[in-house]
């Protein structure tokens, strides 16, 4: 025990080590030649304090037994704010946005690794669940964000109310996901369902967010707002888009594969994959999606066992391949997660209270969508807490909201938005112990 | 033989597709959240079509019996300059900046892992080979370069004629080591002469550069020139910093993996690895050196045999892992630096003489350093061959020397600039199918 704290000791003292030559040499001050805003050295030295970080904060969350995620999730937030205490060596890691891409990339890998784990058939199975459970995980918390907003701010307009409850409906389930990763649940009934809301929620989420910014930038210009035929292409694009690339993806891929097959050249199998995952994750990014639904949509359609008779995997399967690249990618985006986290934001007494009420709104409200799990023996409390982190997606309705105004007010004011930044907060780091707790509980049971 | 071309076209057909809808919606346009000036959908189809361009040229060299590398640096050159035919799909790529970050990690790796297979022990046994090779093929292009300025530009002052050999000295071994590994011939002696001369070549490269700069920024600014103890720091810099490193490396990498191997969290190894990688090459930029040299010494240190007996490598080894890692971004480096050769450049006639003749200093002044080879049964030819490509080494020689003024010229002006291009693509381009044919020969007799 001593001696591994001492060796942790170590780790983090060449962590330290790390952000101090970051600081002193990093980003734009070192110069690969060509003189470009971002040197090779300063994502580098980026790259290594992230790794690092990620493993530290992993190796002490797995002492504890928790969820490596919340070790990646916590130290991100620690290395953010280290600059709280004076000690400002790791702010050039915010404003690196080459490690913005490689997180994006990274989640969008995580999800494509979780949709080449699940069958398409299997997904189905489940679908009117999933369908009830995104449902009900969307009415919920919107009214309940509806009535936290009237009743916290009734000199707003009801428009106001509206799009709070409408930041309330998103799932981020990147969070969930890892965690059923880590707890090696990603193969149960409760983590289709889960992902299958998650990936529903996020078309209604797309829909209710082009309604009202098009109902609020209609009330600002007459005549522009979003017709109902707007908003009708908007929900067509969307499914389109889902039906169209499981379909095509169906019909397309074996060719697809079969071509690549046969042009020997190395790596293919990889390479391909990752191409067809790139491209449908730009594709669901077109149509207004989360890339990471694109992504997950793509691992549905490759299916390990088929590709196998193709004659593809003779060495290696698809998922040995992804998993190093993904083990290098992966925690960044959650380490990045916790880094852009402000914790300033809980020191603000006048919104602290109005905050915890919205994320007690947040999380009662996805809970409802429990009673939408469909048949017996099912877990129904497991999946309301796996579609509790609302993560970056409710950033993002926030960030279009704090753009967005009315009578000259932005929709969402900067305390508003600081509430909402402590409720994604709250929902995504309690997600992790919260879901371990609950299914080792049933472990045991 | 049809039905493959048939194949091909259709992947070309996918690929022409996805430079226009990178050109429709890639970099700037479509908006990931956020706003940044990089998106992740615009790098997605930048890596969707530079993936698929690489694959389709690594196939079409394969069935001409060419290494893979070749067909990566082609259709780069290809999709670098459709845009002379009016095809301009693909001119986003060259400003993505992102792209370059993961070409260079890119190569950094590829150095990682053909270090990772050099045993120190056996690079020891050829390194008085390798010095003299590194010397001799430092010398002779360095004098022939000088001639050939002195011979086509008398008007110019003696250190344009200086500094132009000098920008013939470097070896850029990326592509030589590619190509020893695509012919699975890394293993050999004379693969390690060729890696442990590009080494001391590289430092000796720094040095030359640091002397000329200096001597002619004192030639402008008396008394501001550099100083005899200033060359000797820089020498001192260098050879302390690649001593030390493979010192520490080689104390400090066991308690580091023990550390490591004790903190249980997925990925240990792998990113340990690649933290101990990106910080050497880290470092190797610091020094002024090629960040190459720094993941080559990094490779070098880290000894397979050695973390085995840490039982880090329980399922799979080092080198599986970064496999994957390496087939995703090697291939950017390639494409993209075919991507930025201008074929305009041979087009300009009075430079192109000029330019031939550059280029055959280059290659004839590398052949000389055949000749430092020392023991018997060694293919002193094939090493005087993988020394020839100049690659981005040589570019960046050049755009230092066009930095650098006397009286008021630049000492590399825009046509000498033009001609050293050309001889940095032909060095590099003819490398690949250069060394398959010795490489062949010896196989056959």
């Amino acid at each position: 025990m001593k001696k591994q704290v001492l060796r942790l000791a170590l780790l983090c003292l060449g962590f330290v080590v790390a952000g101090w030559t970051l600081n002193a040499f990093g980003s734009g001050s070192m110069g690969a030649p060509g003189g470009h805003g971002t040197t090779v050295a300063g994502v580098l030295v980026a790259l290594v304090v992230i790794l690092l970080g990620a493993k530290i904060g992993g190796a002490c969350c797995n002492r504890f037994g928790q969820p490596e995620v919340l070790g990646e999730l916590v130290i991100g937030v620690v290395i953010g704010n280290l600059f709280l205490v004076g000690l400002d060596i790791f702010e050039p890691l915010k404003t690196e946005s080459v490690l913005e891409i490689f997180a994006e990339i990274g989640v969008i890998l995580l999800l494509f690794e979780v949709g080449l784990e699940s069958r398409l058939g299997e997904m189905m199975k489940v679908g009117l669940s999933a369908l009830l459970v995104a449902t009900l995980g969307v009415i919920t918390p919107f009214f309940l964000g509806w009535g936290v907003g009237a009743w916290f701010l009734p000199e707003s307009s009801i428009f106001v109310h509206i799009f709070l409850g409408a930041t309330l409906t998103a799932t981020s389930v990147g969070i969930t996901a890892r965690v059923l990763k880590d707890l090696n649940k990603i193969d149960t009934k409760e983590a289709r369902i889960i992902l299958g809301a998650a990936v529903i929620d996020d078309v209604m989420g797309l829909i209710i967010l082009a309604v009202f910014s098009g109902i609020i930038i209609g009330l600002g210009h007459a005549g522009e707002g979003l017709s109902s035929a707007g908003i009708l292409w908007i929900v067509a694009k969307a499914i389109l888009f889902l039906g169209g690339a499981i379909l095509a993806g169906q019909l397309a891929y074996r060719p697809l594969f079969r071509i690549a097959n046969r042009l020997r050249a190395g790596g293919m199998l990889l390479i391909s994959s990752l191409a067809i995952c790139f491209t449908a994750a730009w594709l669901a990014n077109l149509v207004g999606l989360a890339p990471i639904v694109g992504a997950f949509a793509a691992g549905l359609v490759l299916d390990e066992v088929q590709y196998n008779d193709l004659g593809m995997a003779k060495k290696q399967s698809l998922a040995e391949l992804l998993r190093p690249i993904g083990l290098f990618l992966i925690p960044i985006f959650f380490v990045y997660m916790g880094l852009k986290v402000d914790i300033r934001a809980f020191g603000q007494s006048q919104i602290i209270v109005f905050a915890l009420i919205l994320t007690a709104a947040a999380i009662i409200g996805k809970q409802a969508s429990a009673f939408g799990v469909l048949g017996k023996g099912m877990d129904r409390f497991a999946v309301g807490l796996g579609m509790i982190p609302r993560g970056e997606v409710g950033l993002i309705f926030a960030n279009i909201g704090a753009g967005l105004s009315i009578a000259g007010q932005p929709v969402i004011s900067p305390d508003v938005f600081s509430a909402v930044v402590i409720m994604v907060i709250i929902t995504t780091m309690i997600t992790p112990p919260v879901l371990k707790w609950k299914f080792s509980r049933n472990d045991k049971a």
